[in-house]
Formats: structure tokens, sequence, C-alpha cells
């Protein structure tokens, strides 16, 4: 069984033949999976935190959709359904013991393909049905591979609605038609973020460093946003005519904090999901600002089960309003290894077809 | 009438004959008004943002206690009545017309001895009654000038007990014993904050860089918590022994903000209330640590009146419980100028009688 | 111009030619206008706090869809949007200032076709842009005609989202799969509910009195929910076996409300939205069960505008999932004054076509 | 060793010599246990939940103080700590797990003196360290056995803060002070709710349907409270001036639920603490009440370790400003066993001193 395999401390990723290691469970044939930047560090040696499951291999893949093969001893599962797996399994600390290892008190958790618990890039894996979504629109089994990175935005939604209850924040009508999200980053999480929270009635700008692609200005354009070039000349105009309320960071850079608490709204809220580590450019206090204008900022990682099966019924809802299809800009073979650690020109998401 | 006055673009600040410019409102003759770091800043031409009410000439004070000489048309007020006035005065935002110009969105409103309104460093003031509480225990007449510090300490308790609610993130019995809460600072703000921070179960360590007076360390062991020096040896064991679970920030310091996402333990919950600008060290990313370990952070500055009435309350249940005398650490005359613009060594809290 | 007008005191209603009073707005040609109970308590004389606008005459009709025949001043919309206009309209209190009128503190308010306030079942209204919704969806032109019904789910959904966060009372995985809901009534209100609440991943079960028409089971059965009789034998077995967590009820009465607080499971969310009036059938004490078992129970009334937004959003996302077009089982003329007044046996939502 | 016994089945308690069956855990000489509606229910064979811990015999008392003897393997405790017990120990349910008994989902815990359990009526009992709370403050020996019931009242605060946050729904100044709060009983538990909400700033109203002893006149004016004998004449008037906003019942009386429901004003919050059984005097619909008004009502039992802690500090904090002491209108000795079954006349709580 054909598995895409790190060897910890060895340099990138390789196809090999596998066993199951898991005896129980319910048997998945993998239909696709996804590529994301998690699995390029891997393929690059730049995650510091990966873990084999067993000895010194690891099989990598977090972002997956599979057909069930064998129930096995699962009530709820039956051959034929289309099921998502979650990537972050519970330790033993409290939030762990009530469905929250996405808020785990101690570490101490396993996640597939990542650290501790081999993943699901391979043609078949098992698992505890308990970890397991299904997905009753079988319409939605190509674009069900973005499941994964969806839940990410559910918890960043979940998390948006707990800041926004701080005070009352809305528009004078109730509504937030008159307030301002900006999103950092023009990949494929910040599109999502885009389109979940475009149901929510913001004037939505998606901001990165460089001009975007065709498609990418059309996937925005399409759903009523707009997209802010911060390297172009006007847009420190354009930031000051249309000040944000809120903004959400995919991108994971000190200096977007450093300007975002400066150029925020009082009362601002500030989502950051990115991890890239980008270091400020110019040493200024913030807190003077997170002070004075009452701003609030979350960090939010992971996602609940509950956020799975949000993000399942929100894809599946908005097949059609949402070019989800669009996102998917390559679709590869397993054999075809160098696309792992090298994103294409232009590429939003790569997914694996198994 | 005599008032402490700053010519706005002139250095220092001087004694001066006034009159009222108020016709209407309640008449009180100031008590005590205390002396904090804006008032210091105006003193030393540091306050960027100082407006005068009218002309050019600001009578600053903002931190007051005083006696109602005559209630005019009040009904809540007689003769005789101890009040403390707010600090900050509503403009027309959707925050400010419900009480909550704590949060003003647009930063139209005037402040009492800061900007746009004359404040309470004058032998009497007159005052809308909105914006007045009564003081009913006689006993803190003098205690009571710390109504205003106090109010914000309230708010960053609100604060801190909405961030609180994002998961469940107490002891697993329910309480915070197992919680360790950091306090930085060791300024008569953080005493405050460690006072109010004590009633709820807490493990506190209050942060400096460098050693504390005798006093200070007396007061900080009779709460039953713990000072640490950052500047020493043992301080890294310390804090690895003790991580912080929540961190409260009285001094405003990118610094500070730097260490504490980096120590702080998961959905830790980090509240910023001082800003003395200090720059970062290193520049090192903070979004990661935000991010992985669900952090929470909240700016809170100002209170509202709820705030203030909190405050009263808290200072005068607990004034045989907590030593806010000791906090006062030097009384002088209005003339006595020279003490606003400059700390004394080992001052926690200078006021001024009137 | 044709409107459906009911003379204060008198018995019926009726079909007159009228004028607009309104000078000012956008004008929007009627397309539908729902029927709902209360439209018919106005014809048989039974809404006690019915209120002209001016005159003794008011145009009933409060649930529409219409198209803007002329936008007036208005910026945000032009000739050919597709609107729903709002049926509440806020009066002075803080809560109406923020746009929370389905809040209203002082019941001074009006709203449109039932107390103080022309309707909208007549050939075209003008109204304010601010009571207006853009629909987008071009699909959604005649179940549009359904908002103003699913905006109270909204609200009744927001209102379960508080209710849900005193206590962490999701399942043991964080999702409510193992959580039964019950929702009392089988109408159109009802049946919208059970599509919204669908969307959270209970068990549901729609609960009446009397057996359902093929029908009404068809849609339960559609959207993965269960029918129960409550007048049937095996009805104390089923609540046995699957006691409620939550309930909603959309029908309005205090034997139903009694009942619930006797089965519901510890820590139960009662949302009350119906408001028929019936007795309950046993005098016996519910505050016990609702102390004992921690029981939360809420009002629901109305909806915001963010509420109306949120509807238009769920329908048109959910056009193709949910049968929204099943719940309009009659489609009549203004003419046909006779259906407003009487239910037909089988009738889900009558809708007059203009 | 003398306990207070009750034989399951048999008429009334009497006193016993007992030994322990706990063989580890901390050792505790009472000093004080409270009576309470539960015990004289218990008395009087009217409590039909009662159970032994084994065999058919129960030793009551579940408000208790008292002195560490000996700590046993405790690091917690030393001899001499003054300390008070918890009633409620947990199940397995997920609540329970986190500390949260008094929120238990499956009814699988046990109640110290009430049932599963053996109580505190006893010279002495042992119990482990992590269900007795650390009393500091000598002061407090014996008003301290009032810690019991005072930590309802501090759940039943945090069901009111809760609550309160459903809308903004405070006064236009931020605080309570335009709103008042009914407390439906006049006894301990309704005079220590009375005493903990009047430090939120309401204008507080105690009723009961007859007059009240002028010991008991005096607490209520004594907090700047008014009481209201609902069978006067005038009761309907002043109600009509002073509409409740909330509304806490310490009785248990779906008549009072029903009258409530129809008087509050809208957005009222009602808690039920009170389980006495009475019923409806008037069959009438509540459900149009609850609403129209968008009432929100939520039962609170019991209370978790978090609660006693706060209990403890609010006693300790407001010794000197609550008259605690006069609550206590009667301490007997542990002989005196028919002074738990008969209420005296103008007792407001009657204590055993062991």
């Amino acid at each position: 069984m054909k598995a895409i395999v790190k060897k910890i401390g060895q340099k990138g990723v390789f196809v090999k033949d596998t066993d199951f290691i898991e005896n129980l469970g319910v048997t998945i044939r993998t239909l696709y999976t996804g590529v994301c930047g998690t699995d390029r560090e891997i393929a690059n040696d730049a995650l510091p935190f990966i873990r084999a499951e067993n000895g010194n291999e690891l099989i990598i893949g977090h972002e997956a959709i599979g057909i069930v093969e064998d129930p096995g001893d699962s009530d709820q599962f039956k051959k034929g359904d289309l099921v998502v797996p979650m990537v972050r399994r519970p330790g033993k600390c409290q939030l762990c013991k009530i469905g929250h290892q996405d808020y785990c008190i101690d570490g101490d958790f396993v996640e597939a393909g990542i650290r501790g618990k081999n993943g699901f890039m391979r043609e078949k894996f098992r698992d505890d049905e308990k970890f397991l979504l299904k997905v009753k629109d079988k319409e939605i089994q190509e674009i069900g591979v973005l499941t994964e990175p969806t839940k990410n935005v559910m918890k960043i939604m979940e998390t948006f609605k707990f800041l926004s209850s701080r005070v009352p924040w809305y528009c004078g009508d109730s509504t937030f038609s008159c307030k301002n999200l900006y999103i950092y980053g023009t990949g494929s999480e910040a599109l999502l973020i885009s389109f979940v929270f475009s149901t929510l009635g913001f004037n939505i700008f998606l901001v990165n460093r460089h001009p975007v692609s065709d498609k990418i200005q059309s996937i925005i354009n399409g759903i009523g946003a707009s997209f802010l070039d911060s390297s172009s000349e006007d847009y420190e105009n354009k930031l000051s005519r249309n000040r944000p309320d809120v903004i959400i960071d995919a991108v994971g850079s000190s200096e977007i904090l450093r300007k975002s608490v400066e150029k925020i709204n009082n009362n601002g809220i500030i989502i950051l999901f990115g991890t890239s580590g980008q270091l400020m450019e110019k040493n200024e206090d913030i807190t003077g600002y997170i002070v004075d204008k009452n701003i609030s900022i979350a960090g939010s990682v992971d996602g609940s089960k509950e956020n799975y099966r949000e993000a399942i019924e929100f894809i599946s809802s908005n097949k059609n309003r949402f070019p989800f299809k669009d996102l998917i800009t390559g679709i590869g073979s397993p054999e075809n290894i160098d696309k792992i650690a090298k994103k294409d020109k232009d590429e939003i998401k790569y997914i694996i077809k198994w």
C-alpha cells in the first residue's frame, strides 16, 4: 500500500510501500489529500515539532477525504460512506476530555501526519469512528478535501463571535454592513476565510504585499470583496478611507500585527491564524494602541469536531455559491512527489488523487 | 479660587486664582486629588493629546473626592454628600449613548483635567449630577481618592471575566486555585490590581525589573502574593516553575508583551493597561505563540460609571482588609507644585489635600 | 391602488382602493405577501392590540417581498432590486437606538400591518431605505416571502446560542450529535425552525397533538427529523427513550411548558416563540423542575435587521437543500379575501400574489 | 461520638452515638451546623429523595463550619484551620469532571446529609481535602456557618450575570440604578440574596404574603431595601409604580412565576431558587408574556466550589457591613432535637453549636 513518508531528520519525503499498523476501526480508502504549508515545511525539513508515530518514519498528510471500505464494528458508518478524518487527537487534559483538544492545555495530543500519528497520504487508513465525520452530500467528494482548512475558519468564526460580544459593537441597525473586515493573505486559507465571513455582511478587503493572479482577483470579485496590494502607492489612502474594524491574519507576521493595531478602529478585533514567523520591520510599541482602543486579539489554532461538522455543512450548502472548485488549482498523483515540496506559480491549492 | 493650571504649549504647571466657568450643576468642595502618571506627563510637557476646555489653559487633575457644598437642582445629592467625579464624558457615538464612553467608537469625548475639560485640582468645581458618584461610607473620605485608579481595575476585571469565558478554563474543581496571575508593575495601579484580583483566589506574582521598597514588599506579602525581580538570576527558574495563566500589564511595554506570549500557558489571557511605550528588546515574531496557544489579549482603558460604582464598593467593603492607606505615601498642599512633576523615591501615590 | 384593509373595531378585512400616504422613500411594487396567524386573528377580530396608522383603517400584511420601482433618494437601492421590508420600527429606547427594536424596552414601536403603521398587503408601498433588505439572489423571488417568518427563527437561533453558553453543555466530542431537540408545532414556523436547527446536528423531533398530513410528514422525513404524535399511545415511551435537551415551542401553551420542564434533561434549554395562549391542563408546580435541573427558558419575539439578513442568507444558500417551496401550499389573489380569515385543511403557508 | 440521625422510612430524627466510617482524609471537629428547610423536611419525613450512605440510617446536616483536628495526609490543611465542607460530591458526567457537579447532567452525585452520604450534624467528621474550603478569617467562625446558603446566592449571582448579558440591558449610564429587583421571600436565603445583590446598586424590594417581624423589617431597612406585603391593599399600586426588571424567587411557587411574567418589564430576568411547590391560583397562560417581553428565566440549584469560595470572601469582606449575625436568631445544642423539625415564630436561622 503506497504512502508518502518522511524519515525524521532526513531530507525530503518519498513514496513507500507500507502496511497498516492499526488493527481496529473503520477502514477508509483515501480519495484525495490536500497539500498545505505544513506539508511543505515537512518536505523541506523546516517543521521542528515533527514526530513519528513509531520508529523514525511518519506517513504525512492531514487534509483528507475518503470512502469507507470496511466499517469494522462501527454502528455509525457503513461501506461507501464519504468521510473526513480529524487531525488532532485528544490527550487527557480537561479540555481534551470535553472534545476541545483544539484548546488542549498541556500539549499532550497527537496530530495525524504531523506529530506522533501517521497521516492520510496513503491509499488506505484505519481510524476510530469517533474521529471520522460523515459527508452526506456526495456532490462534494472532491471539494470536501477542503474540509480540514475550512474547519480552521469555523473556529476563527467562533472566535470572532466570542470577541464581538465584548460590547454592542455592531452597526446602529444591528448588522455589520458599516464594518470593514481585512483579511491578510490571499492563499487558500485566506480565500476560505473570505467565503465564510462574506456571509456576515461585512465590507471585505483581502490584502497582500504583491498583486494577485487574475484567478484570485476574480474569486475575490466574485464574492463582492476587494483586493488591496499593500505595496501599491494608493494603499495608505484606501486604508485611511476604510479603516479596519476586524482583521483576520492568515499570514503570521508581527509586522502585520504592528500595523493592524495602529490602523484598526476603536474596539477593533484581531484574530491571528497564520504562523509564518515574519518579524517587525520597525520596532514600535504596540501596547499603547491595544490599550487606548480597547483592542481584542485572539489566536486561533486547529478546530473541534463541531468545527469540522460546520465546515462540511458550509461547503455543502454553499457549493454552488462559492467557487470552492477554483481553489483547487492542481490535482496530481502520489508519485508526483516534487509538487509537495514546491508551490507552483499561481497555485492556490494542490491536492493528490489516490 | 486656587487651581492648578497648565498653559498649553508652555512648560510646567502653576497655581492660579480662577473662577467657575460652569453656571449649573452641583457645587463640590474638593477634599483630595490624586497625582498620577498622566498628571506627571502634563507637568513635564509629555502628553501630546492635552487640550484646553476654552482658551489655552487647562485646570488639571482627574482623580478626586469632594464634598457637596451646594446641590443646585439635583434630587440625588444633598449638601455634605461625599462624591467622586468621573473623568471621561460621553460623545455622541452608539457606545457613549449607552453609558460606555470607555469604549467610545469615534474618540469624540472629553476628559476632565486631560482633554477638553477642566479638571479637579481646584478648591471647588461644579458638575452635572450624572457624572458624580455618591460615597456613602464616610470612613473612606481619604482613601476614596483612589476610586478613579480603582475603576480602571474594575474594567480590567470585567475584561478578564469576559476573556475567561472563551473556554472552561478554570481548574478541575471550578476555582482558580491552580492558576498563576502575573501582574507587571509595582506602582499604585499594579498594587490595586493585586488587591482586586486576590479576591479571585489566584496565585499572584507581581513583577518588576528591579527590587522594590520594603513597604511595597510588605504590601505584597500582606495579600499573600509574591514579588519577582525580573532582573534577578533566579527569575527564569521561578517563572518556569510557575508559568503564567493570566498576565495583567500595568507598565506598557512591547517587550513585556513579547515575553508574555512566549511564557504564558495555553489558552492564556493577557490584559494590557499600561502605556509607557517601551519597545521590544529583541525582534522576535510573537504571532506564532498567540496562534498556537489560543492566547487572548485585550486592551482596557478607562471605565464606565458602573466601574466607578464597583470601585467605591470595593474600597468600602475592603477598607480594613487591604492596606489602601499604605498606598498613599505622601499628602501635600496645592502650592507644593514640584511634587506633581517629580515622583519621590519610594513613592507609591502622592495626593493633594485641598 | 388595491390594498387589504381592516377597519378597527369592525368585522373582517376587505379590499379597498387606496393612495400612498408616504411621500418619501423607496417605492416598492409588492410581489408576494404571506398570510400568518396574526393576519388571521386580525381578520377574525381577535387581535386586541391592532392599531391604525391614522384614522381608523389599517392596511394589513407584514410578510412581504417586492421589487424596487423607484429608489427615490436612496444610494443603496436601484430600480429592479428585490427587497424585503421590516415589520417593527424603532422607538426611542436604548435598545431601539442600537438597532434592537426586537428587544424594545418601553413598547414604543410600530409594526407594519399590525400596530400603528400600514402594512404590505397593497400593490405598492413606500419605505425608508433603512428598513429594507436587498435580496441579491433572484431565484428566491417567491420563497423570499418566507424571510419574515425565517427571521424569527434566526432570533431563536441567536437565543439558543446564548443560552447554550451557560455551561459547556455540548456532547463530549464538542458536537450536538447526542442531544435531542424537540420542536412543538408542525406549521410553517415550526418547519422553518426544523430547517434551520437541522444544520446544527441535533436529533430533531417535531411534535403535535394530532397526526400530520403526508406532505408535512414527508418534509420532516426529508430533513432527517422524526414526527411524534403526542396523542398516540407510544408517545410517552418514545419520549422516555429520547428525553429532550432543547425544546422550541412554536405553539404557545402553558401546558406544553409544564410538560417540557418535567421531561427535559438537566441543564435543558427551552425557547418559547408561540403565543396561542393555551392553559395548563393540570395545575402542577413547575418551578421545582426549573430549579433542580438548572433549566434555562427564554421568550423570543420578532428579530433584528441582522436576523432578516441572516434569513435571506439562509434561504438563498439552502434553496436547493430544504423544501421551502413545499411550505407554500397555496397562492391566491388579493381578491380572494376569505383565504385570509380561514386556514385550509393541510395548508402550511398561504401567500398572496400581487 | 454524638450525631443526629434519620432512620430512612421512620418518623423524626434522633441523637445517636456513632463511629467514623471514613478511614482517610482530614478529621474535622464540628463547630456549628445550620438547620434549613431540607433538614426540616427530613425531620418531618417529607423529603422523598433522602438516601442513606449505607444501611438505613443517615447522619443529617449539610450546612457546617468546623476546625481541623487532624489534617491526615493533607498538604493544604493544618491543625486548627477553620473549614467549610461542600454538600454535593461529583459523579462521572462531563460537568462533574470539570468541577460543576452543581450542573450534574445525569444526577449521579451524592449530597452530604441528604442523599447517599452522611452529613455534618455530628461532633466530628472526616473528609477528602478537595471538598473542604479554608476560612482564613477567624472572626467569622460563627457566621461562617452561613457559607453553604450563601454559596447558593453566589450561583444565583453567576446566573444573573449570565442572563443579563443577553442584551445591553443596563441603564443608560451603565449602572443598574434605574432597575428594580424583587426578591420573593423574607427567610434567611432571601435576606442573604438581598445582601449580595445590594452590592450591585439595584432598587431592591423583598416581598412576602404577610407582614414581617420588626427584626426582618429592620434588616431590610438597614441595607436600603424596601419590604412589600403582597397581601396589603396598596401592593398593586406600589408594584405598578416600580415594575420589576429582575425577580429572584426564594420561595418556589408557580403562582409567583405566573405573576412575575405578567408584571415584569420587557427583557426581564427571573431566577428561580425556591422549591416549595406552590400551585397557581389562577390558570392563566404564561407563555405569551415570556415571548412578547423576551423574558429570560433560569433555575439555579446548589453551587460550585468556586461559589463556596466566593461566599466565604463575601461574608469575610462584609462582616461589618451586613448584619449576618442578626440572621442567626437561635443557637441550640444537638440534644434540642425538636428545634430541627419545627421553626420558631420569628426565627430566621437556627444553628446548632457542637
